[in-house]
């Protein structure tokens, strides 16, 4: 021992047994997890090559394509949450000075914009009201104006409840040489997506909203065409921790050692996505919705508003508008504080008007309808 | 639902319940955990907004200051394994055109070298024989050769399971203005090391070595010289997930969203640092230092020698070579699979050269030892 050195006890704190409230988490995600996941993340860790650990990656390969409907090879959960995933995607594929158009229609759309200008792309933007969605001809209109090699759109924004229809686009991106990245983090699980068939070259998610399991491991997929841009990269990808060059040495049957897997994330997300593929596709797409609809008749008995269309609103995750002369923040404090009920307010420009209300996953069940509406009605009157 | 597009079953593949092998983790990580931080691990999460959880945030900053020995205000764990950790170092301070002078003597010199290149930096190196550390006059002609801007060294090279001492770097490195970046991946929470007595700026680590945590949320500090160096940058860091002036602002007092935390994660990682405030640094250190003893006795009685000089060698990881005539790859294999024991091979240069046994954290117990031992001497002889 270094003797001549003293140790610090200042930050030596007396912090009791972790005790947590139990929370009811309607807000946008993360949300509540199957008692079968937190069992899994509990399983003792194993090596990160070990023979049966490479397995488990294996299953939650398949599953994931399952989950996404696509056949990708390079289909794997990033080592980090859902924002790791968003930026893989850019990092792999936006080379310095390529065009890069993102349609912004909310906060995670400018989240692109922000992270593709830091790989060096030209990036454009097409805008929307937040609460709207893009129509095919002004998808159109901007791929004929900004020729983009890369159009990256929002499937499911999170911070305005909007579901982004892509029947069509993908034509449109293949007609004009560009690739089509995809986020899909509040709908992967919960609201029908289908990769191969609407020709997404490029997709993220997240484990903790329509799969169910803790943010940590972040679902990942890519096609052959994006792919190929990243094996025509001329120097490496700037960003080693989400090279998928490295990363597909790993997942693939190479295994080579690139970074130490999160082991207990990806045992909570196996089991999430056992789960899924128990239940099927189309059986939690409808109760999603069955759900959804659920709260959003119940919201109209109390004369709320929902901010979005009816066409093109998520089932995982509405916003609400706050009513008149109610301080939003203090009824979701309330709500917190006398219920144990996450919701959450706007996010930019819906700062201060909406609320977010989540019914995710596991949480996609009418008792936690019922419940919110009625903590909600207390609330507020 | 979108009814004309038919759901594929192909990868919906039926999976039996996760049923991991009780693997005893003596590789270089992850380790096992202790019984608490898996219980702590499978608490039903609360957001990543609330209350509670900024809380546990607060107490894992203290405590991970505790167990580095320092008063950096950006202490924090990153969203991701040591490798992110370690890109966040370089990321955020190793600007285009950076002088980054890197101390190479094992495979993670080399990783820092391929990551400080994607960064723009100009790297230099200084190297040595894989099993040997820098002296501090060579390192001393490094700086005055080279003046970088940033010297990086690694405390723990775990693939060689050397030990580089750092006193009177930091000296060197302030006469010369140039900040200290130390990784610490296997060090922290088992070798002894002070993060602000030896003037380091900054200096990552994991979960799953000494701290005895799993892999998924990962220790990063950064002096108050190494901030302002990031806060004079021009651009933004070409890194959206792991800016350090971004996630001041979600751990900071500001709490601005930036992505939603590992929550689970970090309620083991919280448990796990708990831990070492119970036990104590001094003692824990010691524990490390008296169990890797044991082993080196053990291992001399079997006439298998340890690749690092006694004076450097760390407590955590013991490279041993591999005996003439014996094929290391079928022992591990056996180790493994007849009692299910982990151990690792060589990396790079010591590849097929060396078994690499790590003694860490919650494992490094004298019953660990014995076992061990014996089984590698039924496997050999």
């Amino acid at each position: 021992m270094n003797a001549t050195i003293p140790i610090s006890d200042r930050f030596r704190v007396k912090t009791p047994q972790l005790d947590m409230p139990p929370r009811i988490l309607l807000g946008p995600g993360p949300a509540n997890v199957d008692p079968r996941v937190l069992s899994a993340i509990s399983v003792p860790p194993v090596g990160h090559l070990d023979p049966t650990y490479l397995k488990v990656m294996d299953e939650i390969q398949d599953l994931l394509r399952y989950a996404w409907q696509t056949e990708n090879e390079m289909t794997l959960a990033v080592a980090g949450t859902g924002t790791a995933a968003m930026e893989a995607t850019l990092a792999n594929v936006a080379e310095p000075d390529d065009v890069v158009l993102i349609g912004v229609k909310g906060y995670f759309g400018n989240r692109l914009v922000d992270m593709a200008g830091r790989y060096g792309a030209k990036v454009c933007k097409m805008t929307k009201t937040w609460g709207d969605a893009f129509t095919l001809e002004e998808i159109k209109a901007g791929i004929e104006t900004h020729k983009p090699k890369i159009l990256a759109l929002v499937h499911a924004e999170t911070s305005t409840g909007v579901r982004q229809p892509l029947e069509g686009v993908a034509e449109l991106c293949q007609q004009h040489d560009c690739l089509l990245l995809v986020d899909t983090v509040t709908s992967l699980g919960g609201v029908p997506l289908h990769i191969d068939e609407w020709g997404i070259d490029l997709a993220y998610s997240c484990s903790q909203k329509g799969l169910g399991s803790p943010p940590g491991a972040s679902p990942f997929t890519m096609s052959s065409r994006a792919v190929e841009k990243l094996q025509q990269r001329p120097n490496p990808v700037p960003n080693w921790y989400l090279d998928m060059s490295l990363l597909a040495k790993y997942w693939g049957t190479e295994r080579v050692y690139h970074h130490t897997a999160p082991i207990n994330m990806n045992y909570a997300l196996r089991e999430a996505l056992r789960i899924v593929a128990e239940e099927g596709l189309i059986e939690r797409w409808q109760r999603h919705q069955r759900n959804a609809e659920l709260l959003w008749e119940g919201l109209a008995e109390l004369k709320i508003e929902c901010h979005v269309d009816r066409e093109i609103r998520l089932p995982t995750l509405t916003t609400v508008r706050i009513p008149d002369g109610v301080d939003g923040k203090a009824v979701s404090k309330k709500l917190l504080n006398e219920y144990n009920i996450e919701i959450a307010g706007g996010l930019g420009e819906l700062g201060g008007k909406v609320w977010r209300i989540g019914l995710m996953g596991y949480n996609s069940r009418p008792e936690n309808v019922i419940l919110l509406l009625n903590a909600l009605k207390k609330v507020l009157y």
